[in-house]
């Protein structure tokens, strides 16, 4: 084992998309495993777009944001290359928060857990749903949204992969389901791979209009992960009472930090269709992991949950992976696969 | 009694505040009763915030707009001076929504409730409690913003009927509570006259700076009446789960119709602080006010709940009288009095 790793260093703080001067891959010494520690070495790193949050120098957020000069960190299925903790054993799988780097040493908390060991093609499917989109769709979608069979429901970036799992567990709850995606290919995904009721391409610039077409008795649960005008466009439509879920406001995390955005213009809304808007964060909820899990690989088991992944390779693909997310150019689920299994 | 009674009439949109073209006084045929109809003389009228929204020609709001050409409507405490209905009698107070008019005649539904007879100097602090503010100050702020004690709350116009009782009651309920308002003299009220333990005036041009010396501990409970910049400044001092009562958005209510109105900059905090925001219309509730009442005037009774009134006098003066909440030049809950009790 080299005594170094390479590992992408947070170098430029960026003013709209991340891009080549915002990361600096380095090689960083890996010191010897002391006590409670354990060696990893990443597979998959999952591109979310909550990472390019933590880039930004917005005070307050959720979580410390990732200082200047500091490893970029990203959700990591890892195999264990060697531990000195009892819990986390030498050659098992574990998912965690973690560096975009080769090999690592950490001290494993509770965020820390082991992931199922299974057949190789399936593991970047089940890390995908288990470790993020999965539980994310539930919180959001179950717990805040409260959809009821009949209700309809609308979620924005559809074809993202919480979006996706969101609307195929709301069909599972007998909602009609309305996704808003760019492009006709995602819009043909929505309706073929995942089983939504209509789908709306806000790039063919009739949005408002399509949405009224779509959905004749207003919108009941709202599931947004994008903000800005998609946003104003689900409000517009809302049914009094109905529940608004931010997931996510994509289209505003690389906005230029010196540059306001506006909270929707459709804000007063809220009063006149009384409704409720509440935002999440899923880093909040993993010591409920195990009861999501087994809901999930319910769903999956019985072929009701279907998952599209967009696998890059190669830790040197990192940066541009992640700035694939902003201009809506993955087609799925946007991994970084490290090494093999 | 005259066959025609005097009513301000709904005759030109208005593209900001309310001024001299929005309504016109006319002269309105009085028709004969009958069956099942009261005839009613207003008392005092009580001047709201959402009376602008129904000026506006958006769409979709929480109640049918008042059309141009018809009656102008308020939250009315009147005398039944003749009846046709076996539960509505001659000579009873009763309240609900009712035209800006010397009289009317009407068929009331369940919206329509009588109102207890007292002391004519007890009448209009009992209805403006009663029939407003104090429902929508407990419903709010207790069943939307659910305080616990030893939690900081912050209540914008906090001078204005709804915040001041919204403050008392969180006081009531063990809070620390923060008031912003407009002005020495209505800082000073909100520390001196409803025990608030402090107050910022916006107008020192220091919101930011101020709320962050109030609020050391962040807050936990935001109760909104204005929007605006004033809602972004409060949500920069949100606790994680805070929940934020969309009560009311005075700010945004006359701006010209053709100017969009952002929403809130900070609107992200949703997410990054887990807020839940809700807005609601009192009218929804109209069914529980019997319960309402009952907790008030435990309130009132002991002592608990202190109100100021702004008293315009005549029908003539309610136009001006709905302009001045636009400018923020009442000082208490304000009404006016078309009538002797």
């Amino acid at each position: 084992m080299s005594q170094t790793a390479k590992c992408w260093h947070f170098t430029q703080r960026p003013t709209g998309n991340v891009n080549a001067d915002t990361f600096t891959l380095q090689d960083d010494p890996l010191p010897p495993l002391e006590s409670g520690q354990i060696l990893v070495r990443p597979v998959y790193v999952s591109m979310d777009p909550t990472n390019r949050v933590w880039l930004s120098d917005w005070e307050n957020k959720y979580m410390d944001p990732v200082p200047l000069g500091a490893p970029m960190l990203g959700f990591t299925l890892g195999r264990i290359e060697a531990s000195r903790h009892p819990e986390y054993p030498e050659g098992h799988l574990v998912t965690g928060l973690g560096p975009w780097a080769e090999r690592y040493v950490l001290t494993p908390d509770e965020a820390w857990t082991l992931f199922p060991e299974m057949p190789a093609d399936q593991l970047a499917e089940a890390f995908g749903i288990l470790a993020i989109a999965g539980p994310t769709a539930i919180v959001g979608l179950l717990e805040i949204g409260q959809p009821e069979a009949g209700d309809t429901v609308l979620i924005s970036a559809a074809a993202g992969a919480v979006g996706s799992v969101a609307g195929q567990i709301a069909k599972i709850h007998g909602c009609r389901v309305i996704g808003i995606a760019g492009g006709k290919e995602k819009c043909r995904s929505l309706i073929e791979d995942f089983g939504f009721d209509a789908a709306v391409d806000y790039k063919q610039g009739n949005l408002l209009a399509d949405l009224r077409a779509q959905a004749p008795d207003g919108i009941d649960v709202l599931f947004e992960n994008v903000g800005g005008d998609i946003l104003d466009a689900g409000l517009s439509f809302m049914n009094n009472g109905g529940r608004v879920v931010i997931c996510g406001l994509i289209s505003s995390y690389s906005k230029p930090g010196s540059e306001p955005v506006p909270g929707p213009y459709n804000f007063a809304e809220l009063i006149f269709k009384r409704l409720r808007m509440e935002g999440f964060v899923i880093l909040d909820h993993l010591d409920r992991y195990p009861r999501f899990h087994e809901q999930l690989v319910g769903w999956m088991d019985a072929g009701r949950i279907n998952f599209r992944l967009h696998t890059i390779q190669g830790i040197e693909s990192a940066p541009e992976a992640l700035a694939m997310l902003f201009t809506g150019s993955n087609t799925g689920k946007l991994m970084v696969q490290f090494s093999a299994p």
